[in-house]
Parts: structure tokens; sequence; C-alpha cells
């Protein structure tokens, strides 16, 4: 299986168009952006720039691969041949995973000739779409969970393989604290764990029985699961009288008591009480069952004293807005050696593209705080010893302007002629640098209900671009 | 990547904690089953068993597993010695892929050492959930499509590679006619197919430049995308232009046009009168942006002339509801040679398992309409001779006696002691099955508002063991 091949139909027979009418050697540049964010939130968390360097790195044609394309009977020999010798030999820039992201302005920055650039489309986009969507949703999972503990445990509801293992990392980058899925631990070292089913209660003759086996083989992590038959009645009483016989006055024993269904602010409270009028408390409540970043606020806004949240088919399939939408639009092309802004017209406003190649800063005002993201075309410079202009594109009434910010470039080079020029981070790296870019945001940003709108506006020459490429447009 | 290490964390600890307190040989039984359809549809298509056939046979753990294993401090010695010789060598029972399937019967059931079922659950389930949920969608979308292509092409919006090639498999098996996804025709023959992308359009200096050397580069299959600059202006004429100058009078030539975005019943109906006043009565219309199963039976209820409809991001996704809740429980264990029935009790009744080891037939009546889902023991023998009892195992008056009906097994023995024996048909064949399958239950079962409910009954033998447990259980 050749990640290559997977890959639009229509990436090859544009490809194969482009080869075969003259148009192979042209250069352009495609943006990678996105037009809202999920769930109507105040921002996105991007993720997918490792495996995407994994994928261009490894980017070719096996024979097999030919042998099968020649058997659709659509493309020129003389495209298989071109293809046999692949690889990707452009420049790419990019946003350094971890960083938050807004809609409309590029995220990546492609630059290579036409083919190479159509090639990479798929793939660069099911990349970024979802593990930027997972990434997004844990980071509002852990924002609502505030100082608790969050696992992700959707293995048995990912859809599939990598949704699974991708999805566990992006969503650690995002902010959740462990995972179930013990691959995502190896391949990525997201901290795993986990300890009981129902079946492991159900497989011993008493719930006791099962309770007082386990802990006694696991005493410095027991979690005991009480809902199997009767959680107030039964479950808790006898994890109680377990922990009271066998961990208590263990030396290093942790314990637990896990919920996995009922109401869990009622059941949770009961439960505490239980357990400290039994003198637990160190003893720990978990619960789970279909939570996500609305319920772990509901059942913390009614004081439910729980420490650990469960999260599973809510964050790994993001359920509530299961699909992220960036795409991959044409901006510029090269015309001997001339960069020709090119423009998307639509009539609907959204859908109009930011022409040119393009910069992105991240604008911090002499207080400390990111205020906005600034697009310019790629020839401009910001002198940050002189105010800058920031002004709605839409409503250009809408202005100020802003002495004293530092800026930052935003998009890295990657890739330059098809050589690895960045030195990638480790998860851990990249999930440290998320926390603090969350935290550098206002926090009216990262509320669930009609987030504060955050400014990505264009420089005034781009903004005159781009009118005047749509007035052209119009009249011709 | 060892597939066998996708696995919960906690499935390892339980079989760790098996080995470890004396329970590793005891044989149990568990069962694969669902509580609801996804969209409150009337049914569900079964897909995943091809692809859980395959990580059986695969099913080892590797030295670097194992080292990795042990580096977490939790699992004894032993049990990672044993893990180094690790194989399935159970009995797994399971519906074919195509099938139907309904809330509450056991599609697979597993009789094996409680360590080897332990340790398969998550990646049958995750399995079983996706590739299920995107068979049933597509099953959904292509009813709603009627007799009109439906084109999988979500790749971009999918939660990964498996995602999008298991997806686009899986969508094939539920009716969709073919897929943009390349890797999933080279993996499983799903037909693959697409042109032209916006990008392609702007690559030109004219959209009519960029039809023309579309046309003349794929005459035998050109569908231009007309919606780039302004769809009734300027893309239909431009396409009109280029079908009559290159297409029209050219043996083997198709054409088409394909509308991406605006009110797509309006744009249709305006496109096809614009296409038939310039005599191309053989010009398909092709739409696309955000279809599912609603958009597309108002689109044909409000006559909108669509031959053929993309769909992309709700497919893949399943968008409108994303999770398929397949779980995996223990229905028994043996004994002494004696089979145990074990049965889950909850306080939500919907949560109560079905309990034992048991059969699911399938009835049809005499006049060969599926009428209902039987389960029973595993030891119970159907005389079809005799009349059968059906009832509402909640609401027991609700019942009717049928005669000169048939039965059919719907559990194939697929794995006898870890061995398979099952022969797994082709993609194809699976689809073919499933178009059978579908054709035969009653339309009412199908539509997307309050479908008929499907009766899935438990004999009266069955019925008797759940009661007396459930009342037993009250008494412990």
């Amino acid at each position: 299986m050749n990640r290559a091949m997977m890959i639009d139909f229509y990436e090859l027979t544009m490809a194969n168009g482009y080869f075969n009418c003259g148009k192979k050697d042209e250069i352009v540049y495609f943006d990678v952006f996105y037009r809202k964010n999920p769930d109507s939130g105040g921002y996105s968390l991007f993720v997918g720039l490792s495996k995407i360097i994994e994928y261009i790195e490894d980017l070719h044609f096996t024979e097999e691969d030919i042998q099968f394309l020649d058997s659709k009977k659509t493309f020129s020999k003389e495209f298989l041949d071109y293809l046999r010798g692949f690889k990707f030999q452009g420049d790419i820039y990019s946003f350094e995973e971890g960083e938050i992201i807004f809609p409309n302005e590029p995220i990546m920055t492609i630059k290579a000739n036409i083919i190479e650039a159509q090639l990479i489309e798929t793939y660069l986009l099911q990349t970024i779409n979802h593990q930027t969507l997972i990434a997004t949703k844990a980071s509002r999972i852990k924002y609502a969970a505030k100082d608790k503990v969050v696992i992700e445990m959707g293995a048995r509801r990912a859809h599939g393989f990598d949704s699974s293992n991708e999805g566990s990392k992006a969503a650690y980058i995002g902010g959740i604290n462990a995972t179930s899925n013990v691959l995502a631990d190896q391949l990525y070292s997201v901290p795993s764990g986990g300890t009981m089913a129902h079946s492991w209660v159900q497989a011993f003759d008493s719930e006791y029985e099962a309770f007082k086996t386990y802990a006694s083989l696991y005493p410095q992590n027991a979690t005991l699961l009480v809902d199997t038959y009767n959680t107030l009645e039964t479950g808790i009483p006898n994890a109680i009288k377990v922990i009271n016989e066998l961990l208590v006055n263990k030396e290093g024993s942790n314990y637990a008591i896990r919920i996995d269904s009922g109401d869990l602010a009622y059941l949770s409270k009961k439960a505490r009480k239980m357990l400290d009028d039994a003198g637990l408390f160190r003893c720990k409540i978990v619960v789970s069952n279909a939570l996500d970043e609305y319920l772990i606020e509901a059942l913390l806004s009614q004081d439910a004293p729980i420490d650990i949240f469960g999260v599973g088919e809510r964050l790994i399939t993001a359920k509530s807005d299961p699909v992220f939408g960036a795409v991959y639009k044409i901006v510029a092309k090269e015309e001997s050696n001339q960069i020709i802004p090119i423009i998307k017209i639509s009539d609907n406003p959204i859908k109009i593209t930011n022409p040119n190649y393009k910069k992105v800063y991240r604008i911090t005002s002499s207080d400390n705080h990111v205020i906005a993201d600034y697009i310019t075309n790629y020839d401009e410079v910001i002198n940050v010893n002189e105010p800058i202009l920031l002004f709605d594109p839409v409503h250009t009434w809408k202005q100020k302007e802003v002495s004293g910010y530092s800026v930052r470039n935003l998009q890295k080079l990657i890739f330059s002629d098809g050589v690895l020029v960045y030195s990638q981070p480790s998860v851990k790296e990249v999930r440290t640098k998320a926390m603090n870019n969350l935290n550098s945001v206002y926090p009216e940003l990262r509320r669930f209900s009609n987030p504060h709108k955050y400014y990505v506006d264009l420089s005034k020459e781009l903004w005159k671009l781009k009118e005047s490429l749509m007035k052209k447009h119009l009249k011709g």
C-alpha cells in the first residue's frame, strides 16, 4: 500500500493533462486554508505537518502502481514514464504544528511545478483535515475539564487505524493527558493506560472477588469499575471494602472508582460522600460515557466531584462536527519569472480567495497579547517601528492603528527544492508549544458560545490587489 | 506498525490479570452487537469481516512489542512470554459481509479462552464500527439517489488513511457506483474516476481554453466543471461551445458538466434547458457540494434533472451520525464443560444483555418477504414444519404465530480452533449480496423518517432463560 496512490483520480487526469499540453514546467503557488472553525469555535489548532513531511519524503510511484495506472487506459506512456521517476522538488511553507490557526489564512503554501503541486493535494488535505479536527476538539474538551485529567479512549469507535492512532496523537497535542491506545504510546509516546471492562467483573463469581483480584494484581493503579450491577448498592460498597482490605495501608498504592453509566453528576456526588465517609479521601473518581466538552462543562458547573474524565467516541470522531474543511487553492503562477496573482471569484463572497503568494504574521500587542493575524503580499516588509493599520477586509471603516507591537512570521520553510530543511520537534514538544499558544490568547476566544472573533486582516497592499483583481474579473 | 498493538491498554491489564490469577484457560463466549441504527434508520449493513479475518490470521506480538510492553512495568514476565507465542486459537461465528443487521442480535460470537477473546476486542469493534457505519450511510444515500449514479469523493475529508480506503470499499458495498480514491480501486477494485478541479480552469488563461484542452485530451470522459467563475453566464456557455466543437461528432465521446456550488436544483434545471436548447441531450449533469441522503432526496423531489451525484464529506465521515456503537459483551463461560449463561444487568433496560451462547435465524414468509430475526439458545432446533411463535420480548402480548416460513442461520463459522474455514467472497460479490439483501426487505424499512421497526425476537426458551437470570440477579 503506497500512500502516493491514496489520491483523487482527478489529480492524475489533471497532471497527465498538464504534462501533455505543455504546462508541466509551469511554477504555481497553492494555499491551504479553511473557512470556519469546527463547532462554531473561535480558533483551530494545527496538526498534521509531521505526517505530511513523512509523506513528501517518501513520495514515489512503484512499478506496480504504474502498471495499475496504465490499466486505466487514461494516461499517456510519457506521463507514466515521468511518474516512474517522480519526486517532489518544490518548496513548502507551513505553520508549525501546535500553532493556533484561523479561517482564511494560508496555513501552508506550496510552490512547485503544477504537476507536483497537484499530486500532493489529496494527502495534504486529508492529513490536515483529520489531525487538526481532532486536536481542536481535544483542546476544547481539555479547556472544559480545567485542571482535571482527560483520557482519550475512543479506539473502538474510531474510523479505522489512522483515525485511532493519529487521532490519539492529535488529541494529546491538543491537551488530553493520556490515551487507552497502546500503539499511540509505542509510536508517539502518548502515555497509555487503562484498567478493567465490565467483562472482567462478570468473569468472576462476584463483584467483590473481581475487585479483590484486580487490586491484588495492580495495587499501584487500581481503578475499579463500579457500575456492572448496581453502582450505589453494590459497586461502591464492594470497592470500599477491597480498598480498605488491600490498598489503604499499602505503600505506593493508587486507587479510584470508575462510573461508566447513569447520571454522572448525581452518582459522582453520592460516590464522593460514600468514599469520604469511609475515610477514602485519596480515592479518585473517574467517569465516562459519551462525554464531550459540553457535558464536561455541565458536570463541573454542577460541582460534580470528578477527578478524571474518560472521553471516547465524541473526541475520536469529533462527533458534533466531524468535518474540517481545509481546501487547496491556486493563488499565483509564474510567467517569465514574474509571479502572477490568481483569484477565485464566487457569487458567495466567503468563497472568494485571497490572491497571490503571501506571508502571514501574528501580531502581539505591547502588553503581550496576541491581537491579530496580518497577511501580506510575499514581498512586503513590516517595519515594527512604524504603526500598523489593522482594518476589517469587508467593513473597512472598522480599523485601528497599533504601535509598539511585535510580529512573528507564521509560515516556516519546510521543504526547499524538495529538500527537508525543517527539524520537526517531538510530539511532546509540539504539545508544550500548543499549550503555550492556547494560553497566549484571550480566554474569550476559547469559550464555546459566541467566542470572540479573532482578526485576520490583509495588508493595505494585499487588499488593494484583491479589489483590483475582483474588479478586473467583473469587467472581463 | 503491528495492528495487534492498536489495542486498549485495559485489554492487556485484564489479560495479564487472567493469566496470573489462574483463569487463562477458561473458555468464554462474547457477542458483538449494537443498540441503535445510525440516523434513526431501520437497519444497518454489516461490513468489516474481511479485514477482521486478515487481522486474526496475522495476530502476533513481535519482540519489539514485548520489549515495549515490558517497559510499562505492568505485566509479568510469564505473561509476556505467553504473548511471544500468542495466536488466536478460538472459534469465530459471524454474519457475512453484506447482510442487513438489526439492533440487539449477535452479529458475531467469539468462543475462545478468556485472554484470546479479550485481546481481539478493540480491533474487532473499531473495524465493524467504522465499516458498517459507512456502508450503512452509503446504502441510504444510494437509496435516495434511486437509479442515478453516486460517486464517493470524500478522501480529502476522511479521518486518515483507513477512513478513506476502507471507507471507499464499504461505501461501494453499500451501493455507491464509483470512487475518486485511486488506492481503493487498486486494493479493492472499486471503480475509480474523476476529471478536473477549479485549479485546472484557473491554470489556463480562459475557461474556454481550459475546457477545450481537457476535452481534446479526454474526449471519452470529459466532465467540465462549470462553476469556477459564473455557472450560467460563462461556465455552461463555454462548455456548450467546446462540446459542440470537439465532442458532439466524435465517436465514443462522453461528456457532462459538473456544478459544485450554488442552488443545485435551480442551476441543474437552468443547465438542462441550456444544454437541451443547444441540442446536447446526451450531456449529463453532475452535481456535488456537501450532499447526503436528505439533500439528494430533496433535489430529486424538486425534479432536479441530475444524472450523477458526487458525495464527499457527509458520506466518508457519516457526518450526520458519525458513531456506530457496536459493543462486545461476555454472554457465557464454560465450567466443567458446561456452558454457563452470563447476563449483564443495568438500570437501563436497553443495556441488559441477551445471555448465553446463541444462534440467529432470519425468517422469510411464505410470500418471500423477510419478516423477523429469531434468536435462540445454541442448542435449540427449529422445525420449519411447525408454526413458530414470534413475540415482542418486552410487550409479550404482541405475538403472532407464523407457518410456512423458511429460516436461514445468519452466523457462519469463520474460524474453527483458530483455523480459517470460511472463504471470503470478493468485494464485488459482497456488494451484489448486499444489493440483493436490501431489495429483499420491505421498502418501509429503508425510508428515512420513522422507518418500520423490524422484529428481532427471542425464542420462548431464550426469553425464559433471560427472565430467570434477571430474577435470580435481583434476589442475589
